[in-house]
């Protein structure tokens, strides 16, 4: 019975994950331990568990076999936010000082280490029967994670990168996780392996469409609502859909002008992001984009019809997809 | 049936372990996997896997099912390794460049993420039935061992170390990985738990005699045979056992003398390796290090003795208990 709400499963996520939190933050060494749970204590829209629990609600009466699961995905969705902040020398995560900032470089990669064994520990916890299956689905994800965190430090060395790669980039780095999480619910829930697969197929795309929004919204979301200064992956020479897309499509002096652009590091910003625009608008890539988005939104919900499951149970996953393309933030 | 040697058992998996290697450093992006590749192939004793293999063979006539768990090991192994020389800034390992000296720091990072999660698929392929137990005890071990690490480097930086911290950190950051290994091969070959139990607390024993002999190789070794350069630890001011033992025993003055030389960054290194050897001598901190492993050995062999198999199974391992402590290099 689906009875729940996204907010009632997350209430409930953030619940159980605020204790685990507690316990794991106050285990000696807390050196290594504490900043464990600074990581986790940071908050963030704990999107993939709730994905967890939304998909075992679909199936199940009883979430609680589920949460386990959902505890391992957000921790090792964190341990990568963690490594990866690392590797880009961030210094700002959900506004607080990155692990690496606040407490050293050595404790962010031993923490990080901590963490993505705690995923382990926290996924070992799952029905005994099920183990075999959701650890091959877990380490094949957690693989095509690390995947595309190379393809996307790689692509920030190269000038020749596709929109394909960019693509199959994204889908690595953000979509398997999401689909992950969705087949980990079902599985745990017992639904079905053509159900699992489905949702599946309907996480990649969703993630997909995420992604591209997030690409768009940096350069044409609302300022007042955004959260973010608009334009920052211009400012920083991200090379996110809307770039890639752009070079292919310009025209001779538009290209030029754009890797002009992404190769000066001494341009002034506001100018830079003002410029860029101008030409991603004469490509037309803001509506190539928004077109891609609903491409893969309608390939998403085309899985979702093949549920074979009442229609008002489908009702939440179909909320969720349009709010991926509709949001606005 | 025993049947296999231990040259037998590391012959049968190094060439295993040859040819994953080979799988894994030809995958996409080989920016990700052939530093994994090149870490598999450095070499090493492979002791914890043979050990897997060894009591897999103790116990059953088919080593085979063994041989997924010992190359998560080995992998897990090498990838804390890896981890480690980046946290310590080592630039050698096994006489090759460590993979942040030979590639990037950012390659060492996401390399050894990787591996850790290689490790998990490679238990995964364990007996399904064992998943649960193993699970449970691989992620368990690597947590300790994360946690060694963490009072490894809280220790270089503490001045009041004492012996029981130091006998705590290398259980540990060492033997119970050792133990570990024991146990998993125990396990799959379907030993009593009261068995795969007490070979684990071999292991321990084992464990902590090895890390002490190694200890003491380091000042007292044959130079001809040693290896390394005799005082290596001394040199960098590490805290072994014999420093903090001699610490603990010397009277004040060769205490303070002690404390100069760890603390002094400009001394002339033979002077300084000769001169903490003899305060050493002077405290004894020789023959109790001595004394301390034959007391391990003594308890690793008496877990021997309770296991309920015939003597001649456990030939192989008295063998291993006896060339930890006589070991010269």
């Amino acid at each position: 019975m689906q009875n729940r709400t996204l907010e009632e499963l997350r209430e409930i996520f953030s619940e159980s994950l605020a204790k685990e939190a507690e316990k794991i933050g106050t285990t000696n060494p807390t050196g290594l331990y504490e900043p464990i749970k600074y990581t986790l204590d940071a908050g963030g829209k704990r999107l993939r568990p709730v994905l967890v629990l939304l998909t075992a609600d679909m199936f199940s009466d009883n979430i609680s076999h589920a949460i386990p699961a959902a505890t391992a995905i957000e921790i090792f969705h964190n341990f990568t936010l963690l490594h990866d902040d690392v590797m880009d020398n961030a210094t700002l995560r959900r506004g607080n000082l990155t692990v690496h900032e606040k407490y050293s470089e050595n404790t962010a990669i031993l923490s990080g280490d901590a963490m993505s064994i705690l995923a382990y520990r926290y996924l070992g916890e799952s029905p005994a029967i099920l183990l075999p299956e959701l650890l091959s689905l877990f380490t094949k994800t957690a693989l095509e994670v690390c995947e595309g965190q190379q393809y996307d430090m790689e692509f920030e060395e190269q000038n020749n990168t596709s929109v394909d790669d960019y693509m199959k980039m994204i889908r690595l780095k953000t979509a398997v996780l999401i689909a992950c999480s969705l087949k980990m619910g079902a599985i745990i829930a017992n639904a079905s392996d053509n159900d699992a697969n489905l949702l599946y197929e309907f996480g990649i795309n969703i993630g997909l469409a995420f992604q591209l929004q997030d690409d768009w919204l940096d350069v044409y979301g609302d300022p007042k609502v955004f959260g973010k200064k608009i334009g920052g992956d211009i400012r920083s020479n991200k090379k996110t859909f809307l770039l890639l897309k752009s070079l292919e499509l310009s025209n001779e002096q538009n290209r030029q002008e754009l890797l002009k652009w992404i190769t000066s590091s001494n341009a002034d910003n506001d100018i830079k992001v003002a410029e860029v625009t101008r030409i991603f608008n004469d490509t037309g890539v803001d509506r190539k984009a928004k077109e891609l988005m609903l491409e893969y939104h309608k390939k998403a919900i085309n899985c979702l019809n093949k549920l074979e499951i009442p229609e008002s149970k489908k009702e939440a996953l179909l909320n969720i997809a349009d709010k991926v393309i509709n949001r606005i933030s």
